[in-house]
């Protein structure tokens, strides 16, 4: 990974950014953020299920680029809720420090099987 | 983002790979690579779920949280499959470079929208 | 599908909607209906995603058991939000009766990509 | 539910048995029938965020809705498959009969937790 591609999630999160307010009728971005909030979630499962078929067909380019709609669409959700890639690295990061990445989502899921 | 966030996505992806063959009694993440491979890809539709949910909640915290474990367990599945996050971010920055992102974007979404 | 089947829908729902109430740490059902709300609806991710993968294999016993499941958890989605099976099929019989059934999956399928 | 809403299922899976070989550029059914095998699946999982999010949002009007849609695409799933709405309320009627169906929800699930 170049430095370059190391910066591109915050990169890609400004250029989001800049393109709120424009035209929805000339820009995908832009729609995303002014449409409707279910259509935009919807966007999240459409590309996990594209991304799970993909790996599921064992189709490893396929799933690099349904992963990158994913990734992108996922940027799309956080600036439209007013956060960014920073602050969720910042999350990983955090539980990275604390106590051991593996640990910690044992320690998840854990609680997540007992709801 | 500080230069060590920047490249943390490498170097989780780095500790989940240091995880493979490691005692799935013990730890999450070979639990997640050595056992069945429908599992792991319904956990990506779970943290998925969730970061809607908690979106739609207007909660910003759990939205954060859970992209950080849908994130996460996107690296757990690129492991899997045998590529990183370096591929993930290589192809969002062809797109950017080749064509502009947004008009990329609109252009599969059209196309989509066709089938 | 003899009678007995045919009411199925109504009889699964009649037996979800007895253990409302039901003491959590006994009955599946109960803990589903006074559980958190997002721990219900996040099940229909997971049995979607089941049946998605079961397809996807080829594996019909599969996708016939994770469609009972499916259903299932669609029953009390459903209860937990005060309607039950008759208003889906009421709704499914509506759109037959008026249109036909293609034509409105047709027209509704056009107005979502116009989003 | 009226004895007529009682068979609905299996009319509706009798009218999307009838639209196969259709023309798709005429017939949605026919499209998700003869398209791609992901196109289909996906659709499943669309409709199940659309419901999720209709739920979340207190929206019991358009959770039925949501809910017809999913069941619609289910039979449509079914259908491709070689299989059909008998089998899975089949597989329904099996475990209430077995067990009681509460108790085989929750031994289910706890096999599931297991993984």
């Amino acid at each position: 990974m170049t430095a370059a591609t190391a910066q591109l999630l915050e990169r890609l999160a400004a250029t989001i950014e800049a393109r709120r307010g424009a035209d929805p009728a000339r820009s995908y971005v832009a729609r995303l953020l002014a449409g409707e909030e279910d259509a935009l979630l919807k966007k999240l499962a459409e590309e996990t299920a594209e991304a799970m078929l993909a790996a599921k067909a064992g189709d490893r380019g396929a799933l690099v680029r349904e992963m990158a709609d994913l990734w992108f669409h996922c940027l799309v959700v956080l600036a439209r809720w007013g956060v960014g890639p920073a602050q969720v690295l910042g999350e990983l990061a955090l539980r990275e420090g604390v106590s051991g990445l593996d640990e910690k989502a044992a320690r998840q899921s854990a609680q997540k099987d007992d709801r």
